[in-house]
Order: C-alpha cells, then structure tokens, then sequence
C-alpha cells in the first residue's frame, strides 16, 4: 500500500534512523524475499541518506543489491559512504566490476580506495577511516577552529583534530574541546599534546580496540611504515570490533571456527564446514579414552558397576577443566591476566582445584558407599578428587601451552579440555580402581 | 631511589597518563606489597590529577587506599572525581565513613552524590554521570556555543548537548559539529533533533550498550520516572560495560558464576564459591547416566567392548551440543537470532547435525569394525548420528528452554548441555546395542 503513497513513504523514511530503515530492509529480504520492494524503497532515499543505509547494512545484503545497479548508481553510493565502508563495499565486489568502477573514479579517489581496500582484515587499516580532520602545525586556534567548521560536514569525527607537519607526520593531536577553550591567538604548537598515542596500520584490531579502551579515546590515529598519518579508528568502530572479537573467541570457546556473518545468516554448509572439523579431530582424541577403557577391560569385566561412575567422574573433571581454561583464555584476552602470571596462578588453581576435588568427593561418596560398599566408596572420592585436580591443572595450563606452540589461546576450548581430561580421567578411575579392588 | 628526587619523580609522572600510572601503582600493591609507595607517589600528584588516577584504579586497590586517608583527604578527591567514579567510590566505603563525608558537603552536592549512588548496580543509572552539557531550549547557536566554553572543563563530553525545557525535560539534543556550523543567530529550537535516542535509570547496562553500539552514538541519555534528564551514559563507559557483559557471558558458559574482580583479584575463597555450585549439581546430574549405565549393566557385562565406546559418543553428543547452545546464545546476546526465529533455527539445525552426525558416525565406524566386527560397527555408526542429532537438538533448544522458564539462557552452557547429553547418550547407545546385538 505505501509503495502506492510515494509521499507518504518518504515522510515515514524520513522519520527513521538510517539503522533502523537497513534492519527494515534485512527483514524485508530474510524473511519475504522482497528483493524488489527493498531496492525501490531505497530509492526512495536521497543519495546521502542511501549511502548511509548501505553502511549499516550486513555485507551479504550489500553485494546482493549491488548486483542489481548500473556502475553508474553504485559509484553515485561509494562516493557518498564513508571511506572505511566504501572500502569494505568495494571488497564485496568480484574483480570485473572493481576494474568498472576504478575507470571511472578521478586519480585521487582511485588511489586511496585501492589503498585502503588493500589492508589485510582484521587489521587496523581494514578499520580506519580516512576521514579525519588533519590541520598543519603553523595555525593559531582560531584558525584551525575555522578549518574544522570547514571540514565538519565530511570528517567523521571532528572531536578530535590531528596535526601534522609538512611531509604528513603525525605531531601531536588536540581536542575539540581543548581547542574551543585555549585562547584564539595561541599557536598549535603550544597547545597540542605532542606524545600521541597512536598505532600501525598492520596492528591487530583487537589490540587497537585495547588502546581505545585503556585509555578512554574517541578515536585513535594510524600511522603507515613511514609514520604518515593515513587514517583514525573511531569509538563505534571499536564497539564493533569488541562484539566481533567477544564472538569469536566465545565460538572458539565451543570449538566452532570463525563465522563471518553470524548464526542466523551463514549459508547451511559454513556452519556444517566450521562445526565438523573439530568434532571429528575431538573423536580421534576421544580414542585414547577407548584405549585406556581396552587396557583395564578386565577390571571392568569384573566390577561392571565400575561403569556407573564413568561419565560422572570424566564429565566432572571436565567440567573443572573447562571453568579452569575458561577462565585463562578470557582473562589473558581481556588483559586481566598476563603470560609471566603462569606460575602464580598454577599455584592458586592447585588450592582451589584440591578443594573442589574434595567437595565433589564428599558429595558422591554415599553413592559411591550404597552402589558397591566401603572400598568402592574409597575408590570413587579418590578418583574424583585426583581427576578434578589434574582437569582443572590441564585447563589452567593448555592455553599457555597453546600459546606456546604459536596457536590462539582460546583453541583451549570447553569441548577439547574434556576430551583431554576424559582420557586421563579413564586411566585415574581404572588405575586406583585395579591397585584397590583386585588386592581384596 | 626516586624518592629520594622528589623533583625528578614528579617529572616521571607528568610524562605518564593516568591509565599507566593506575596500573603501576596496582602491580606495586599487588606484586610488592609496596603500599606506603602508593601513597606517597599518589601524594606527588596533583590533586585534579590523583582524583583521575583513582577513577582508573580497581575498586579493591582504591577500598584500600581510602582506608589510609583523612576525611578530608578524601573528600577532596571525591570532589575532583567525575560523577560516576565518584558514586561507584562512594559505594565502596563503610556506612560511618558515608556519613562523616556526607556531613562536610554542601547540600546540593549532598544530595547529587546520594542519588548517583542509590541507582542499582548494572543499570543506566549506576554507569551515568551528571557531568552533561544541557542547554534551555531558548537560546541561540552562538549563546549555546558561549555555555558549552564555560562548561567544556567540567563535562565528561561537550560534543553532544542536550536542550531541556524551563522542568528539564529532555527537549533534543544537538551534536557540536552541527552546532559549530549552525547560523549563530539560529535558535536551537529549529536546530535540534527532538526525537531523541533516551534511556530510563533503571534500563539494563547491556541495553543501553545496545543502543549506543546501534546507532553509533557518542552519548546518551538517561531521564527518570518523570521524564527528567538525569544524566549521561558516554561511550567509553559503554566500551567498559560490553567487554563486562561478554566476560560474565563467557564465564557462564563455563558454569562459572560472574566474578566481579577479574581472576587474578578474587580471593581464592570466592573462586572456589562460584565454581563449586554448578559442579556439585552437575554431579548430581550425572547420576541419571548412572542409572542409565545400571539399567544396561547385563548388556555390559555380555560385551565389555562397549565400554570402549562409551567415553567417545556421549562426548562427541555433548560437543555438538555444546556447539549449538554456544551459538545460540551468542546469536541472541548480540541481536542476530531473536526468540521467534526458534522454529526456522530448529529446521537449519536438524539438516545441519544430520549431516555432522553421519560425517562423525562414517569416521568412527572403521574403528568398530577393527574393535567388534559389523555389527558392533552398525550400533556405533546409528549411535553417533543419533546421539549427535539429538545433542545438537537439545543444545539448540535449551536456551530457548530457560528463557521461557525466566533464566539467562547463557545458563545453558557446555557443562549443562554435557551433562544432559550424556544421559541421553548412554541411554540411545545401550538401548540400540541391546536391540541390535542381544538378537543375535
């Protein structure tokens, strides 16, 4: 009905938030198929709010609206974003139609998208926008105050105003604020503060969202190989880049490998692709439990109701070892920890392992006394303490371990700590089962 | 040594921020025990400057230090604190120690500071601050621009600027950038955007970190029950409020209950407290494994070889799971899954575990025939798609579960889903292998 209203449809689109009209256009199409009615509704958009759109929409919907437009209408949009995500657009388009759309950019623009499409992802340069406002270190205040006003309607941020020298390096940076209260007449130089904190193109994002955080910043300046300043990371961007890390490293933390366009959106087969592997991996590991059940078969065969403890005492060694890994993985990555605390905490992990070991013990002795009398009742506290100690010691352990070996921390996930742990836990019950039952 | 060069130290200590210098002073207490240290280095500051390294320090380091200062010491901090720091320091003291500071301050100030401090931990309310820029709706850009100067050293942010009417309502709000170029003359009225992104005191911290990371926001603000503008929440606090909320997510789905301190703070006491809860009641859990594993004792004790199995299926049962629980948890703290997708998420997840189940089954089954011939190959390969299926189910389904029954479906973490998944294994494994091989 409203597409029959175009007045009244671009009073409504233009009471809405350019996020809220993209989640409109995600539902429109996840939920409907309504490809055509998102791409009539969005020209309904004037170009700066369109391309505005564009930035908020998830990149899968982006490439596929822009298969339907001419060069023309699509190079209209990449003016009007942002550079990061005009970067990120043109990153989403298959090589025929970057080299289209290259021809008929002006030199400069050219260059610089080129530029900041190359960065690796993940990256600081991925990140950044080069929409920054940069002003030379010989102006008064009230100068740069009029650059600013100059430059306000296209910078992403204006709260914070970098200044370089001749040749593009950074040498210092001021705030916005600083800026309005200093007095009009007072040069740059005195005012700006000249030790920046600042960061590499190719640094990882999330150690740049670790700067940003730390040390409270709107924004952070990044510099290239040569010290020039080639762009800033802003706030929002950080936010975003806290959530994606926080995802990824709760993924890993179940064993699922990285998925770049969340749950509800990745195509049937990625979801397979990033699940299967480790589970199969976790099957072989798995293995070595089996073993150690063929090596102690006639001890079972004998007290079959050995059996009834088994998931109890591996799962709960696992479970220990999965709070203990948990526990390392997020503390080193959110800094709370540090790698040369190895040895401090290995010594508080031992005091509170033995002391959950002991609980757990007390808790399952009554029907470790009821299923099979006193020595049974002995076998199982023992176990269970000796499993919950050394689960707990091997999850507290594997990320450094891990990290060692050159792989990510988080690999040392819930799923892979208890296929470790279940191994050790079969050979620790069947063991002290063998050394106490069979000398009766 | 430096100590000894009042001059040289103090110069040291202009050099480093007040984030850096929070964390030395915290590696000092904590690694060395240097407390007389602290307070002398905190002493060589100035005081604008210490009450801005207390904000950055822990809150068990600053319960501490306080604990060495007069009232008057303190109070002079407190007073050069921000808002939010200064309630959040406020809350750490003893009821004596509140009130002998509340008896030196003037009223208003009195009365601020007993509010800020009243709202409940994890709320708007808890993480504003009052240090905003507000502006009455009468004025001009160019008089607007004069208050926020005046204001700009006081404000924890002067890029946005809220508008109240003659009650403080909340009016609009205007960005400093549109302020700056804005007609001097224009009335702020015609300039703002009244329909503005707010959130009430007493909304969850992790909903307003929702809406900030939504639509990029810089700041926004709180009103109260009556609609007034009490405050502001900025975007490093949001940063703050997210990195938290994940950790508290992470730890969950390892069944460990929410540290406030970081791992490496908590005293052992309390470690030990919230990871015990769940462990014992997972033990508990495991008993119906046990009963399931009782039940089938005769078929055990016929074919000992199953034993071998037993470990790697209801694991591989509970990886899946845990698996599925993890991404659906995630998918709906971030927003990408909401709880009316549940039936469309349970279609993709049916194809998806099919298709692990039948992957894991192929690869386990060489291994069943090497262990026990065909047949005992056949009950394995059937077990593990069952049983893989049917974790992957009960993991995508649990959190779903809990919410209706008005818990955090982060509850349903790997060792819940574990637990659960293992019963249900034990039961499909033995069931199938009485079936299949007691026929023969």
């Amino acid at each position: 009905a409203l597409e029959q209203d175009p007045k009244e449809l671009t009073r409504l689109l233009e009471e809405l938030r350019a996020a809220d009209i993209a989640e409109l256009l995600e539902d429109l199409v996840d939920q409907q198929d309504e490809m055509p009615s998102v791409l009539s509704l969005l020209e309904h958009l004037p170009l700066t709010r369109r391309a505005h759109v564009y930035g908020f929409l998830p990149g899968w919907l982006q490439a596929r609206l822009v298969d339907q437009l001419s060069d023309e209408a699509l190079l209209a949009i990449l003016e009007e974003m942002s550079s990061d995500d005009r970067a990120d657009l043109y990153n989403l388009l298959g090589e025929d139609r970057r080299e289209a759309l290259l021809r008929r950019m002006a030199h400069r623009e050219r260059e610089e998208l080129k530029r900041l499409a190359s960065y690796e992802e993940g990256t600081a340069g991925a990140v950044m926008t080069s929409n920054y406002v940069a002003i030379p270190s010989g102006l008064t205040a009230s100068q740069a105050l009029l650059r600013v006003r100059q430059t306000a309607p296209d910078a992403e941020t204006v709260y914070q105003i970098y200044i370089v020298d001749e040749q593009g390096h950074l040498a210092g940076t001021l705030s916005l604020r600083q800026l309005l209260i200093a007095r009009p007449s007072a040069y740059l130089d005195e005012l700006m503060i000249k030790d920046v904190i600042h960061t590499q193109v190719e640094t990882l994002q999330e150690e740049v969202a670790r700067l940003v955080a730390r040390y409270d910043l709107l924004a952070v300046p990044v510099v290239d190989e040569n010290e020039l300043l080639v762009g800033i990371v802003t706030h929002d961007d950080v936010i975003d880049v806290i959530q994606a890390e926080a995802t990824e490293d709760i993924h890993k933390g179940a064993s699922v490998g990285n998925l770049e366009d969340g749950v509800s959106r990745s195509p049937l087969w990625n979801l397979y692709r990033k699940r299967v592997a480790w589970l199969v991996l976790l099957v072989f590991g798995n293995l070595f439990s089996g073993a150690g059940i063929a090596y102690f078969e006639d001890i079972i065969a004998a007290q079959v109701a050995l059996v009834f403890f088994l998931p109890l005492l591996i799962d709960s060694g696992g479970n220990a070892g999965a709070q203990a890994s948990t526990l390392t993985v997020r503390g080193l990555a959110t800094g709370d920890i540090a790698f040369k605390d190895w040895g401090k905490l290995l010594g508080r992990e031992l005091l509170i392992a033995a002391a959950l070991g002991m609980t757990m013990a007390l808790a399952v002795s009554p029907i470790g006394f009821m299923r099979g009398g006193e020595m049974l009742m002995i076998v199982v506290a023992m176990s269970m303490t000796i499993i919950v100690l050394t689960g707990s010691l091997v999850g507290l352990c594997l990320p450094f371990v891990l990290d060692r070996l050159g792989w990510d921390p988080a690999t040392a996930s819930g799923p892979l700590v208890t296929t470790l742990i279940d191994s050790f836990g079969v050979i620790i019950y069947f063991g002290i089962a063998t050394i106490l039952l069979t000398n009766i």
